[in-house]
């Protein structure tokens, strides 16, 4: 295992650096504790490993601190395991992105309270993805890595492709062979070894994991394998954002899409950090998960009232969420029952619908996973599940140019003329 | 002519909005004066009209006015022409992209000084469109227009279709059949009228002008036609950003892509602004022009050593800057001639080239437009007009996800395997 390097011997006239808040690998099943580094899995009962804090060094984050960071994800760092001091953070300018307050698609549901869109599209590579690869890849190079990998549905690929770009560093990634082109175009275009397997994304994330145990793999980070604790901790900044930018407080629902599931959980573990650090006034809220019909395995648990969430085989047009086995599962309904939330799937035909709803309303061109989550906004709404009386904020994952091909049969020219004025009469556009 | 609104009628207990600083319309070829309003040539000479502003409220202007104001181009209203008062504009959380320190591409082209990367790529709909379309929609809906509509290579289309999808005002926006699939869907799928013209942009553009003359479209506000001397402010932003995110100086060399050649005379007009009113030293820039063969109207007549842009028939697939018949051609060639600065024309293998060699030393995938910028940046500094051991900014203005095509031959997959270990290792790729 990779040690951390020690950066900071002979390095005078520099402010002290607050020590990371992380304490420990914790495991999510059992408890049991390991030291921080390059591990995944439980040696006890092999349940995954997450970060473990210092509540008190928790505690002792203040809005002022935050403020006074940069305008990214980084203001954060006094809730993540690495990225304490500035000089090592991978910084690629990620998060922050606008909470958009939309009347208009509040309207067209019948909301009564307001619903804002988070849009990670906004990030530099267009999905929430940066968020996980920023903290990854500052914690793969603290500890010692020096070549960035993973498996990916499409936007991990593009961004861990970027970063690695960014610095310099070498990168190897694994998608399923069949990925819209725009991800495929994407990833390369940043000088990305982009092995494309004959498979569903879970045949290539078995493979990575089998590769992460090779000696010839041995200096590399498996960004969602074996520093997937670090990464995770990432999507903690979408709930941290979304609190601040209304004004330090929390919404009373969130709607998330789900594909391993760990966004969702990582949301509601910032809502609870922050609550237990007093940076908000405490209230509750629930947790919404949002899966396509084409892969639903943790809302058909969800729905059958299962606490165990059974494999399917992904299909339908949603390919980021499509994870058949999603190792967040048991977790992301966890959140959603323990606050009195609700999951729900949508089919192809009601994800084009939700982008195009989306669009129309707001301006945000989502992808399909976006269409999902809107989709179930909507569901949710109309079956009362979601309460149209209680602020509710959406999540959008990433960005609709990346899956023209959900909208293109309908997004199109209303007419093709020639450049006269009669020409626009005679087509009835005056 | 549509007069602006008054919402500040019967308004209680709001603090006082600062008047806009600009003062009259004033022609840039005889310097006649125009009220403001939706106006764009001069009734004297025809020529183009620009915003004129009140010195003394410029000068007013102060770092802490715009550090205090929002993380968005609303921050400079001091030197925009509407939006002072916050309740006017329309946000779209447009501007305060990255500007990007580029060690590794300054390195590949012997850059000893430093070489920046401005993003605009992470605008809401990729490209610096935003600017210029939150300005000119935001004039718009103040001078009582009730829709929106454009002439566009394609960038300027999805922003103006989303900005309108966001404030649920009408559209109607034209552009050249023949443009980029992406561009067109993106375009459409918010909602807005969408007709393609069977021309070149320069036809298109030709016939908005005709358009905005009838009494069908009075109430019709062409963001680069009839409001155009409000549209053309927002591109300010470009040069208010780079100075601020830079410490608050000029950095010595910008080098900025050509359509109409207006964005790089409002950098310039930026910095002459920021100098004036003391927000930054005093230093001297120069300003470089980047063009493709496929349309180099502005560029061949520098390189002519000409006063006057003789229009051309636009070809290759820089798109979004096929303008054969640039308004601001003449200023931009005064702008580059008055600052010691060049021009230069890259062939379409030149752009893809450009495109590649920002992706793998950045992160950053541009459309064709950004590899255009980077291919001249290269083919300047090689020459030896651009000065390798100046502190350089280069702009890229818009997103790789728009332009796949240009660069869809060279990237793509490593290799397509099985999900096994032992394709990996036949692969050639342990």
């Amino acid at each position: 295992m990779r040690r951390k390097a020690s950066p900071m011997t002979a390095v005078l006239d520099r402010p002290a650096v607050p020590a990371s808040p992380a304490s420990a690998l914790v495991c999510r099943n059992c408890s049991a504790r390991y030291p921080l580094g390059a591990q995944h899995a439980c040696l006890e009962c092999f349940g995954p490993l997450e970060i473990g804090y210092d509540p008190a060094a928790l505690a002792g984050v203040s809005r002022a601190d935050i403020i006074a960071g940069p305008h990214s994800i980084w203001r954060y760092a006094g809730f993540l395991p690495v990225g304490q001091d500035p000089l090592t953070r991978v910084d690629s300018s990620t998060g922050m992105t606008p909470l958009i307050r939309a009347d208009r698609l509040a309207d067209e549901l019948g909301f009564t309270a307001p619903v804002w869109i988070k849009d990670d599209s906004a990030n530099p590579t267009h999905s929430f993805k940066d968020r996980v690869v920023s903290v990854a890849i500052t914690a793969a190079r603290e500890l010692g890595f020096d070549r960035i990998a993973c498996a990916s549905t499409g936007n991990l690929a593009n961004s861990v492709a970027a970063h690695a770009a960014r610095i310099g560093m070498r990168s190897i990634i694994f998608i399923p062979s069949d990925l819209e082109p725009a991800k495929v175009i994407q990833t390369a275009v940043y000088g990305a070894t982009l092995v494309g397997i004959d498979g569903s994304y879970d045949d290539v994330n078995r493979l990575c994991s089998e590769l992460s145990e090779l000696d010839e793999f041995e200096s590399t980070a498996f960004v969602n394998v074996n520093v997937r604790p670090y990464y995770a901790e990432g999507s903690k900044t979408l709930g941290f954002e979304v609190a601040e930018q209304l004004g330090w407080r929390l919404p009373a629902q969130i709607v998330a899409p789900m594909a391993s599931g760990s966004l969702l959980t990582k949301v509601h573990k910032a809502f609870r950090e922050l609550s237990s650090a007093g940076l908000v006034s405490r209230s509750s809220w629930r947790v919404f998960g949002a899966q396509s019909a084409g892969c639903s395995p943790i809302a058909t648990a969800f729905e059958n009232g299962w606490d165990v969430v059974r494999p399917v085989k992904p299909t339908g047009i949603a390919k980021s969420l499509n994870i058949g086995s999603p190792a967040d599962g048991p977790y992301a309904l966890d959140a959603v029952r323990s606050t009195g939330g609700a999951m729900a799937q949508v089919t192809d035909d009601e994800i084009r619908a939700g982008i195009l709803l989306l669009a129309r309303t707001t301006g945000v061109f989502a992808e399909t996973a976006g269409g999902v989550t809107v989709a179930v906004l909507r569901k949710l709404s109309e079956s009362g599940a979601l309460d149209t009386g209680q602020e509710t904020v959406v999540y959008n994952t990433g960005d609709g140019l990346k899956t023209l091909d959900a909208v293109s049969d309908t997004a199109q020219l209303t007419a093709v003329i020639p450049p006269t004025v009669k020409a626009i009469r005679n087509a009835g556009l005056l």
